[in-house]
Order: structure tokens, then sequence, then C-alpha cells
């Protein structure tokens, strides 16, 4: 009954084991290059063309049979128009049932050949990864380059490595043994055998921003544990996802297996699915990412393996720097990167009252830290070199929290107006710099999604600390820096930060990015704080999806 | 600050190698000998006179500080008299104190220096086996060599699984890392340290019938991963585990460290302290064994790494045998160990209305099959050499439920009048065994604990596994047997119950039993199932007690 996919396995092996080394190396690694010039020429101009042709047709290149209707609501935020593209839309018992169904062949398949499966998916979105990109870029707002990297190659990464580190989990005890214990003159022999069986049907819930690089590694994960997946993108990001779906369904089909292992879950503002996916007693795991509301009520389901990625509060503590001219700049950069719409952008820099000690001995006042970060910002958002990486604003409702934000204190930088270089309606907007106080802890002890940013005027870099840390047991956080140059204050800082489980970046300037957590070494997300429960690489994200049971028969 | 442990880490590094190969094998592997003329001569004498010591004074060898008043409640079930042992009693706050202030020290010791203590604390452990089998036997009324084997070896030898299972998690990724990713011409360096934060205080709710054994798997996991840890055990049962603590907290104490990373928590039935414990803030892991409703609301409680093993209802599927009368006499030995008291122990037993065909073409028809099993259990319980392994009955409610489950059906056997060979007024009960009909879910779908077996009679197997199936979903199990010998048969049967995660045991006769779970090879529960969400040496069970966090500097 069972194909052999052994030809597969051998084709992928070596690049399934060097994933597998690198995540315990946790040194550079990447499976796929984020550089476009690395693929073949014209890969861009193919790519435009496929989303062209795409553009205003049904999206016809899923597997999936006995859809009840068709809808789409996508807008791009560069032209803010429809894209009129309208995804097959299923009833959650018919997805459910056919997750249950297809169970029974995908849990057969052999863990390391599920893994040459699952690699040679990627491989297969890899030729697609431009036209990923522009339906990326139309659908979340991001830069095309932002869009080319995030929803493809960094997005494959982050798969390859739930493929990897699960190819590893499911055969670290061996498939049998015959386990002989003295007694006295003899032996007793028992046959064990070691089985990882899978939890159940999987569901993934995806973002409106990182539609791809947010729910890959859940599905991945899911998947090479031997679970069937649904996945549910956001009505305004299902083009990406919906791509990446249809070429695993593919090939599911040409190996013999059934399709609908993994299935696209599209649905409307009209008739939302998640909830009841969410709740349908076949569903087993979880993956959800976006707001803390809905993420908390996920996490307050019994009987479900959950993961989170939830909203958060990242902070930047300044107390120190080598030139602080450049951790602004680095800074900028961090915040105007997508406007402010990663999950991992800092919001509020907490600078002391009594300015900011650099290397050389001289000192940069409290007003003059806040100016440097203000024209920073400003600088990076008018140079027209630099304002394509701010993209646009994915959802309307972001440009108006950023707007109401100016209410919370003293407006150091309104927002300079700005125009897109190619698309003229383009939904731009650059920062807004506020300055709080230390004692408004209403006002920065809130997520504010998109283009803020909150200067929190400190006594000192210890009431920053504390503030900082009690943000984070409070929030949640995913990302923290700290500007120090005094190393034995830096080591405390950080293990301050650490107790609440969130990861410190020291003294990034440069081309190093708070916002970037690269795939193999960094682990995304701690799981300790309320900003989620999952984390990308941390073992426990693949275990949890399966269970060792140990059968046992008389030798 | 922190001391220098490289000493012990250099006497214990290869026995903890050692076991966590044998983790990873699975195979035999005993860090001690359950056979007690392993250890020295005379240890038994020692224990003795130990235990005559102990009785009737106050329990004065832990490092505890500022008992509010001593208090104790066990009850020999041999002698049915008090022991007239008081244990210092806390109130909660102050044992929660104590373990946060333990938690600065201990959390500065390397993993691998802490798993060195933590193996120098069993090998402490071992001197007072002896002792602690007597402790065990008049708490929990298990047999002495049950009490010897269980609470000495078997759990020392789950605690080292816990110790070098840990050892090798929090090892698994490099401590430091020059990572340097390639951008053109040159490259980015960012030098990343990657750390295990423990999450906090953990709690060990214990039980009354294995007070070392099911406290100290979740004791040293949470240990070994750096959490301070509060022990509650059973108030029937503190003894055993409270002489483990003491010789814990000694050791730390010599080594420089804080006694109360360890700490007892005896309570009494007039002021039960572990609804307040596990619900206090600073509590962030609890590990219980116990019942089905108390453990429902440790799962329930937010924002908790919860380890459980509840109750569970364990059956016996019987198809067919090489010879029945071996099958059933090793199963008698399985119900009469502890009179069915072992979470492991068989309950129901489903045999087809046809009966059971045997290897060399004999037929045993259901009532003979009935009668198998009746007559070896009764033959176990009146056989001198043998009734000593049923030890005594720990809670008088288990021998009252025994009798009250003879109204749920025909009683097939009367438990026969039985007397303890040394102790007169020893609380001792042979098994009831009763026929029920496959109609009669209600009767069989709920837990006896204690001895009491129940025959269902089915149309045929294939119902056997159906009601087989459909318990192990909805009450859970920790063990399934199966008497099957049609290999392809018996594959199915197994593959049906490892989709509700139980693990089988087949065709088990001589001396392997279902009821044990060897420790570096059998997977303790499955956690899949409602019989609990633990798994001993699943890497989940220590992972899940702290969180990565990769800290990056750039280069």
């Amino acid at each position: 009954m069972a194909q052999d996919y052994s030809e597969l396995l051998a084709q992928h092996r070596e690049r399934i084991e060097t994933a597998v080394k690198a995540i315990h190396d946790r040194s550079y690694y990447a499976a796929y290059s984020d550089h476009p010039k690395a693929y073949k020429p014209g890969s861009t101009e193919l790519g435009k063309q496929k989303f062209d042709e795409q553009v205003g047709q049904n999206f016809e290149q899923l597997l999936q049979e006995g859809a009840s209707t068709y809808k789409g609501e996508e807008v791009s935020p560069f032209t803010q128009e429809e894209l009129g593209i309208k995804y097959p839309i299923f009833s959650v018992d018919k997805l459910v049932t056919k997750a249950t169904q297809s169970w029974a062949s995908w849990k057969q398949v052999k863990p390391a050949e599920r893994a040459a499966i699952l690699t040679e998916s990627l491989e297969r979105m890899k030729i697609r990864f431009f036209e990923i990109a522009y339906a990326t870029q139309h659908t979340t707002g991001q830069s095309w380059i932002m869009s080319f990297q995030a929803s493809g190659p960094h997005a494959a990464d982050r798969a390859m490595e739930a493929i990897a580190l699960g190819y590893h989990e499911l055969q670290r005890f061996p498939e049998t043994v015959n386990w002989q214990k003295p007694m006295g003159g003899t032996n007793i022999e028992i046959h064990k055998t070691f089985k990882a069986i899978p939890k159940g049907v999987a569901l993934v819930i995806g973002c409106s921003t990182f539609p791809t690089w947010n729910s890959m590694p859940g599905m991945y994960a899911s998947l090479i544990t031997g679970n069937p997946v649904i996945v549910k993108p956001h009505p305004k990001a299902v083009w990406p996802i919906a791509i990446v779906i249809a070429e695993l369904q593919h090939l599911l089909q040409e190996l013999g297996l059934d399709p609908n292992t993994i299935q696209l879950a599209a649905d409307s503002f009209d008739q939302l699915l998640a909830v009841e996916l969410a709740e349908h007693e076949a569903v087993k795991i979880i993956d959800y990412t976006g707001g803390s509301s809905f993420g908390d009520f996920i996490e307050s389901l019994r009987n479900k393996t959950v993961f989170t990625e939830k909203s958060g509060i990242n902070s930047v503590i300044v107390d120190s720097a080598a030139d602080l001219r450049l951790a602004m700049r680095n800074q900028a950069f961090c915040v105007s990167l997508y406007s402010g719409q990663m999950c991992t952008a800092p919001q509020n820099y907490f600078i002391p009252e009594g300015g900011i000690p650099q290397a050389d001995g001289s000192h940069v006042s409290y007003e003059d830290a806040v100016g440097l970060l203000k024209n920073e910002i400003a600088s990076m958002a008018l140079n027209p070199k630099m304002a394509g990486a701010l993209g646009t604003i994915q959802n309307p409702a972001t440009a108006l929290r950023a707007e109401s934000a100016k209410s919370l204190g003293t407006v150091v930088l309104n927002p300079p107006k700005i125009k897109h270089a190619q698309f003229e309606n383009a939904r731009v907007q650059a920062n807004t710099v506020v300055e709080v106080d230390a004692s408004q802890l209403d006002a920065f002890g809130q997520e504010l999604f998109g283009p803020v940013v909150l200067v929190v005027k400190t006594r000192d870099t210890e009431e920053s600390v504390r503030l900082v840390k009690q943000l984070i047991a409070e929030h949640g956080a995913i990302t923290c820096s700290l500007y120090c140059i005094d190393a034995k204050k830096a080591a405390a800082i950080t293990e301050e930060m650490n107790e609440v489980f969130a990861p410190v970046s020291l003294n990034f300037t440069g081309f190093a990015f708070v916002n970037q957590h690269a795939a193999f070494s960094d682990f995304h997300v701690t799981g300790g704080n309320s900003a989620g429960n999952a984390c990308f690489t941390n073992p426990e994200y693949l275990q949890k999806r399966f269970v060792w049971v140990g059968n046992r028969m008389l030798g």
C-alpha cells in the first residue's frame, strides 16, 4: 500500500541532515538564498507575468473538490484596488472530514520519507518564489524585496528547519529494540517497538502581514510529524500561502498520496471559520499568529496542543553607546522597515533624563538623544533610496492608530508626508514619534502596532530596566534591544530581561537588525512570556505534535 | 560566587552519559540493582533499626526552618496502627518565599554540575534504600520487596533518567556561537549566547501508593532544569520522600548551596495545601499524581506547565493464546500484585463468547477461559509463597470499593479469605472477579482502583477492540494487554490501541508483566489520552520546564 519514497529520500537526505546539524550548531545556514539575483535570470519577469495572469481570476490551482462557493477580499495596499481573486470556500465539516480521511495514508509514510517529500515541496515552491513575492507585496503591503525574502527563501528556510528538527526528533529513538534483562541465571527478553503517533488534525491560522513566514513553520511542523493540516489564512492575505499549498497538493498527488493532507480553508469576513475550526473536536493541534485577544481564546481551549504568536511590546533600553548616532540610525531602520508592522519591531525607547555617555567620553543630552532618533527616522523616510523599505500600511486601521497615538504625549515627530515612488495610491505612512513620561504606563504599556514610536523619559537606566521588565512580564515581548558599553552592566541587564524570557540584542548597529531572526540559529519567540507560547526550532515545537508509544512483545 | 563542582562532575559524568545513551538506545540499563542482596550485608537489619528509631518521633532530619507546628497522620496498613511520626508544617508563603530565594544560587550552577550534584544525591539515597523500603511498606501497604524495589532502586533509576535526559537537553545547543553571514564582499558577524532559563518554582504533588517512584521523576526533572522544588506528599505517605528530601538538603548544604532548593511541604487532612500551592502565582510547574478530578483541576490552571498522571482504565483483550493457562497465570500476578493498586494494573478482561483458540489447535470455551482466570487469581491468593506479593490495602475506601463492585454483575470469584503470614492485623484482601455484559459500559467504564477485576463478555474480538478503544478514548489508559497469536491481527489491534495512544503488551507470560515499566526503556504514561499528560523519558518531560533564550551581540 505505502509507496516507496526512498529515491526522493536519497536525493534530499544530505540537505536535511545539513539542516539538522545547522540547528544544533546554531551557526549560519540558509537552505535558500535571500538574494533575488541568486535565482534564474528572467525569474522576476516571469513572476510578474504569473501575478498579472492571476489577478481578477478565480484561484483554480488547488486539488480540493466540492467548494460551496468562491470568495475573495484581498486589496493591494499599493494600489488600494481589489485584486479580484476568488478562492474556493469549503464547509468546516468537509475540511475536517477530508483531513481525517487523508490521515490514513500520510501517517503510514515513514518520517524520513515524509521529510524528503516535504523538502521536495520546498524545491517546487522555490520555482515560484518570485510570483509569491508579488502576491505578498500586493496583499501585505511589504516592499517587493521584503516580500521576496520573507515570503520566499526565509519562509522556506523556516519550513526546512521544522522538517529537519522533526526528522531528528522522530528518529531519535530506535524503531525496534530487543530488551534483555538479566534475571539470575536467565535473561528475560522483550521485543519492543517505538512509534511516534501523530496527534490528529492540525489547524494553522495565519495573519495578514506574514502569510507564509508565520504559517509555514507550524504547517510543516505538523506535516512532518504525521498530522494532516488545514490552513486558514487571513482573508486579506490568502494568495501567497495558497500557492504553497497548491504546490504541495500537486506533489502529494504525483506521489500517490492524498492531496487533502494539506488544505486551504479560505474564508471571508461575513463568515469567518477560525472559531468553528478551532473548536472542532477532531482538531488537536493549533498554530496561531495574530492579536492577543483571539490568541488567548485559542490558548484557553482544552485538550488541544496550541502554539501561539500573539502581540508583544518590544522595548529598547538606551544606557550608553559607542556612537549614539549609529545606534539610532540602526534603530530608525528597525522601526521603519515595513512601517513597524513586524512582530519583532521595537516600539518603546527608554532614555534616561541624564543623557547618554559615549565611548569617546563625550555625552549626549537626553534632548539630543531624542533628536538623533527623530532625525534618523525622518531622514530615512525622506531618503528616496531608503523609503521603499517602509512598504505600505496593510490595514487602514493601522494608519488611524498611528494618528491617534499622538494624543498620548508630546509629539516629537509628525510623520513626514511621503509618496511612494512607483504607486501613487499607495497607503504609505512614515513613523510618528511621541514622547511620554515614565509614569504613563498606560500609554506605553499597550501595543501600538504600526508606524508609531514612543520615547519614554526615565530617571535613569535602573528605572528603564525596571519598567521594561515589568512590561515584558505583563504584556510579553518578542525582542528587546539594549545599548550599553559597560560589559558588566550589560550582562546584568541582559539577565534581568532573560528572567522574563526576552532575548536581548546588544549594541546593534550597521546591518544587524533586532527585527531579523535567522532560521537555523535564532529561536523566534521564546514561548516564556505572554507574547506567545511557541518557539521556532525549540525541540518542543515538534515534539508536542506527536506522542511516543512503546509496544512490547515477549521475545 | 558560584562554587566549583567540577570534581563531582568528573566523578559522575560517565554514569550520567551512560544513562543518556541508554535512554536513546532504550536498551536494558539499571543504575541501581533492584535485588536487595546486591547491597551491603546487614543493610536490611540496619534499615529496620532506623525504621524502629523513627517511629513515634518527630521527623527532624530536614534543614527547613520556621515550622509553625508538627503533624503526622500515617498509619501502617500492616498493623493498622499510627506510626506517630510528625513532620514540620510550613505556611505556603514561607515555602514559596524560600523556594524563590534559593533559586538565585541554584540556577547559577551549570547544567552538567547540577546533574552531578543530583546524581550524588541518589548515591546518598542508596545508602538509605532499606530504611526507605520499611517506610514505604508501612505507609503504602506494599509488600517489603516491592517497597524496596519501587521506592528504592526503581525510583532512583527514574530520577537518574530525568537527570540524564535533562543533562542532554540542556546542553543540546552550544552556549556561544559566532554567527557569520556572508553579505556580498564582507561578513556580518554576531556573537550569540544560548541559555536555558528555568521557568520558576516547581510543585510536586505525590500520591499515597508510590510516594517516591511517582514523585522523584518530576522532582528531579524540575531540579536538573534549574527550578526550585516544593514536594507536597500525600499525608498518608510522607516518610519515604521525606528521607530523600532530607538527604538532598544535607548534600546541598555541604556544597554551599541553599538547602531550600528542595522543600517538603507536609500537610494534614484538616489543612491540605495542594490548592493554595498550585494556585500560587510564583508556582510555574506542577507535577501531579492522583485521581482524575483533582488532576483535571490542575490541568485547567492557566499559565502553568503541568504534568499529570491521573486514573485510567487498563484493559486486556483476549483473542487467542499459545497457552491460555499461562496467559491467565501471568495476568493473575498482574492484578494481584499490590492488590491492583498500581496505575498500570489491568482491570477489565474482554473475552469473546465464542471462546479462545490456542496454538495447538485446541479451543477454550468462554466459561473455561473465565474459569482459568478465576482459578489462577484464587490460587495465587491462597498460595503461601505468592500471597505476600498482594501486600495490603493502603486506604480502607479501596476495600469497600471492591466489596460494592460485586453489585455490578455476576460474581465469579468472591475474594478468598486470607491472612497475612506476619502481621495479623494487616488489611489484606484478595481480588474479586465480577462478570459483566458488553452492554454495561457504565459498569466497566469506571476506574475500580484496587482488588477488583471485571470480565466483559463480548460478541467477538472485534467488539472487544471497539469497546476498549472507546474506553481509552473516553477515560484514558496507561497500559493495554493483548493475547493474540495471529500476527497480522495482533498488529492491526495494536495499531487501533496506539491510535488512542495506549501502548500494547502482547502475549506476556512468565516473568514479563504489563504492570512494570522499565526505566531508560519504557515510556511511562504516553501523555496522549486522559490518563495523564506526562510521559517519563519523553524529551518534552524535561524541555517544558525551561525556556531557550538566545542573546545576540554585534561581533
